[in-house]
């Protein structure tokens, strides 16, 4: 159970993207595992991918494709990633590539393939061929329904997000898709993420504009600490809505466009904590007082990779030892504990490093029943903070992955 | 239930040592949680310390003790880790300390106080006061076993190593007990252990074994990733044996006795990750052809602290894509993943990056239904090794923790 998210909100379509989704029985028969993405002519394109080395065939063939030639097709397959399969999977991540550019009369180039599913096994590429037919027949620009619903692995619900504004006049649209729930910390990128708008943003600007936009939204998230082979985010901007290209970080609309950006990337970001494997949880890690933000993120990321925290949260324990031992192992130099104090939401749990004096069980117990909880971290020491999402740790979370490939 | 422990094996006294066990009533009521051990006079004492910035009160007491005269009795007690207590908990542990003190007519300087249990709380030491001159009266040589049930909080089962090696003619021993289950990923320390050897050293050389044995035990492994707040390791040398000081380490003896103390030190560390809370598997991570120590030890750990891949070995499935993926993100800059070998026991999984074209499915599983499991990694980019022990995480991983204050 997804912790409070709601269903998949109306996902505005973009001028210049359709979408189409298709069952190719990948791995399981009738299941939507097929997408392609169909960008106009004359968009930029703009990708961030996984910092994994073990990085999977796709990646390497999208980042390829991506400097050789302007992406037109984006080729979206669950159930196998693709992953750790060698030479065999450059071979088959090309061969599915040809066979979507032979059916679009396009260049293989211009196609820019993603897997994500099971490691290690060899790519069925003879279903993904004979989906693609039925996939590329229903491009439509409301394909992003059902394409939220076709990227998705051991997610529980779709994950979408759609935000419209006006600059100088023009209603612009941004809408994006993602899917993640498992192997999630993603490192300057992301598990899965398709993110357009009709606005034009000069190269440079759109790769500028994404960065900043995962920073504060993707690179914020941690399930269990696992960074996937197969992370992608991309970031289209299709230009057709009217509005005059947008060539540098100064200009006048840049600074709102950004800030839409990265709310929609931020909602994509939580919905993947929300819908964490087995989450029960939604805990966000706001630590402040930091000499430097890399500190903060080091405490941030040590409590959210903590697994005595998770299930401390799971159990709705106020066991705020854990969270102190998890802060003292960070490795901050010269932390002085007794400058640091800790809030659970609005309860005050711990000051000058020990037990506040007016601190009750009852009243942190109150807090740990609660789905949604901020942990609040001062480490007294400086002016810098940092913001985390991660969610708790449960029977299910084991249950997912001991049977994932069952 | 442990991995492959076997229940604990004769430890031999060590001239010099008594050790005395009692139930406190601390945490629950007819439970062993309370033990003294006494030094003899002249004796030396190493010690390692957890670098957890949120020292438990008793560590700092401790090591405060330390400095200022030497050891003669050790005190410990389980059910209250009298950490995150502030100022208060350090006037507790003094207090502690005072009343053995007293008891035994020594300073409050030659007491070391040692705590293990629940973070937080404030220690009732009225109740462990109470329960000195019961613990002190029944001190004797051969109270190693009890004292190695009296340390145990979540420990299903008790741990102590014992070896006896001639040195010029002269029977020497070493005998040790550890506890730890949870929350053990030690950095330069460990949880509790107490090694004692009737051997004679010298200050600093006896300091030097500590670090040395430890490096290759206690630095070895991980349950879960979490550095305790509480850590410590001792190792006493009674010089009870009648053999001359070892004053160097370039002494004949000195390379024997670290390598027999070594031994106890990684059959106790071992012990712990047996009885890792939840552990079904035994894992050995061997890393290999590493450019570096460092760079074997990042691979090692984020195998060791991936929750995906101690899920699959807790479901026996041989999913070594999420040893690949947890390989890829160890931060190794430049690693060639075609230079990488990974194999399970002696079956070969991936080789040059990619599944072994001999592997089959049936011999993975083969080995993962093993109890005890080695995976072997080569990076094959250098001459340097490391190895971690580690286990798998399972359901009653989550719900010992969840239940744990309950």
């Amino acid at each position: 159970m997804p912790v409070g998210l709601k269903t998949l909100p109306p996902l505005h379509p973009v001028a210049g993207i359709r979408l189409g989704t298709t069952s190719a029985g990948i791995k399981k028969p009738g299941r939507r595992d097929l997408v392609i993405i169909e960008i106009c002519a004359g968009a930029g394109v703009a990708a961030v991918f996984t910092q994994n080395a073990f990085r999977a065939a796709p990646v390497t063939v999208a980042r390829a494709h991506l400097t050789s030639a302007p992406a037109r097709l984006l080729l979206i397959n669950t159930g196998n990633a693709n992953a750790g399969t060698g030479v065999q999977g450059l071979n088959d991540a090309h061969r599915c590539c040809e066979a979507l550019a032979r059916l679009a009369s396009c260049s293989e180039q211009e196609v820019l393939p993603f897997s994500t599913g099971v490691i290690g096994e060899p790519l069925p590429v003879a279903k993904i061929v004979e989906g693609l037919p039925a996939a590329y027949a229903n491009l439509s620009v409301t394909g992003w329904h059902d394409a939220a619903h076709g990227i998705m692995t051991t997610d529980t619900v779709a994950k979408g997000a759609s935000r419209q504004l006006k600059v100088m006049g023009t209603l612009i649209t941004v809408t994006g898709i993602a899917k993640g729930s498992g192997m999630i910390r993603p490192d300057m990128a992301t598990m899965l993420a398709y993110i357009a708008t009709d606005a034009a943003l000069s190269r440079d600007v759109l790769q500028q504009c994404l960065n900043e936009a995962v920073k504060v939204s993707f690179n914020r998230i941690s399930v269990d600490g696992d960074t996937s082979t197969n992370d992608a985010c991309l970031l289209i901007a299709t230009g057709q809505s009217g509005l005059a290209s947008i060539d540098s970080t100064a200009h006048p609309a840049y600074g709102d466009l950004l800030r839409v950006i990265s709310e929609v990337c931020a909602e994509l970001a939580q919905a993947i904590v929300r819908d964490g494997e087995g989450a029960t949880k939604f805990i966000t890690l706001e630590i402040s007082g930091g000499a430097s933000e890399a500190e903060c993120d080091a405490v941030a990321y040590s409590i959210a990779h903590s697994p005595l925290v998770k299930t401390a949260f799971f159990a709705s324990d106020p066991n705020w030892g854990r969270i102190l031992a998890a802060i003292g192992r960070a490795g901050i130099a010269a932390l002085d504990i007794e400058g640091v104090t800790l809030h659970l939401d609005d309860v005050c749990i711990v000051r000058n490093g020990a037990r506040a004096p007016d601190y009750t069980e009852q009243q942190g117990q109150q807090v740990m029943r609660r789905a949604d909880i901020t942990v609040k971290v001062d480490l007294g020491r400086g002016a810098h903070d940092a913001t985390v999402w991660t969610c708790d740790f449960s029977y299910d979370y084991v249950r997912i992955n001991a049977e994932y490939r069952s």
